[in-house]
């Protein structure tokens, strides 16, 4: 039986369009992305979607609270039948409204490595802290900013000549390849979570 | 003309042996070891030096205010004519002081990818948090905690199996490789720093 993937976006949603590709491709098996939701008028993300013939829909955010916001957001999910949900770029936190209705099922993933340099322009503070490996994270999402338990990691180099575009650019690659294999992994179950730690089972 | 390194430490002092290795070996060229110094009495490392015929002093930090200590310190490396300094376990903050009388000239080695996991049991917080990539960092020292920019790190993979021990063991032979690069990247001097960042310029 398929299983049916719910996006979330703002913006462009380039990490969609790789899992979009993913599907397509077989990589993600027996799996779908049921539908796509943007909190924001206009995000490419959503022409994206339809030009893939994806189910696609603005709910507009602006002036909602929180959780009124994601009960909306909720319903089209289980309207959809999603199974799990996977965040791209969207610039909202979850209630725990949210989060309790998709238990251990949501996924984000972030440009650095967490627990460094969480929340807003990640390459940027990873070049101005001068650190040498940056990378990304994906992680299960709770109501708090990029925590949650890790799935996966991956790494790559800062090159004394990087600007925040090359460097972005060097990371994004490894999050299309990242967030593939970590949905695929939650989708087939075959992992627990041990404290913290998200540990393979399979 | 050679270039004299001081150590400084408060335990074992493997990354001493380590760069005292690499310094007998040649893959430092031109420098020597000219003093350990320990702030603990019983330090292993202390004996390791005398082994080695190395120049080792434990001067006693109990009790001496920050910078009076500090100051007893930088004399004896004064003394040995001490070119760049090395902490090795070296478990307190040194002074402003102490800091400005080796300007960029004073490294350390921490056992996770700053900014992640600073102070103290750094592979158990790193396995308690659940990342799948952890590392060592050889860093500038000023007067705060792992801080000061970054001139190396290596990363290792968390594996599921690990041990805070299994994963302590794998970044240390990562910290050794390392901070040998390192030491000869700071004699040589072909580097810059820009901002935050320590950029090669060799």
């Amino acid at each position: 039986m398929g299983k049916r993937i719910g996006v979330l976006l703002s913006g462009r949603g380039t990490n969609f369009e790789a899992l979009a590709d993913s599907v397509a491709a077989g990589r993600i098996p027996g799996a779908a992305i049921a539908v796509v939701v943007s909190n924001r008028e206009g995000a490419p993300g959503i022409e994206r979607a339809k030009e893939r013939k994806i189910a696609a829909q603005v709910i507009p955010s602006k002036g909602l609270e929180r959780e009124a916001y994601d009960r909306q957001v909720v319903a089209v999910l289980h309207q959809h039948k999603v199974d799990m949900v996977c965040l791209a770029g969207y610039m909202r936190l979850l209630s725990p409204f949210f989060v309790t209705s998709f238990p251990n099922r949501i996924l984000n993933i972030h440009p650095s490595l967490l627990p460094s340099f969480p929340g807003l322009e990640s390459q940027r503070q990873a070049l101005e802290y001068g650190v040498k490996f940056a990378g990304c994270t994906v992680h299960f999402v709770d109501e708090n900013l990029d925590a949650g338990p890790i799935v996966l990691q991956a790494t790559v180099p800062v090159r004394d000549d990087d600007t925040e575009e090359t460097l972005a650019s060097r990371i994004l690659a490894e999050e299309h390849r990242i967030y593939t294999q970590a949905v695929r992994i939650v989708l087939e179950g075959q992992y627990k979570i041990v404290g913290r730690r998200v540990v393979k089972t399979g």
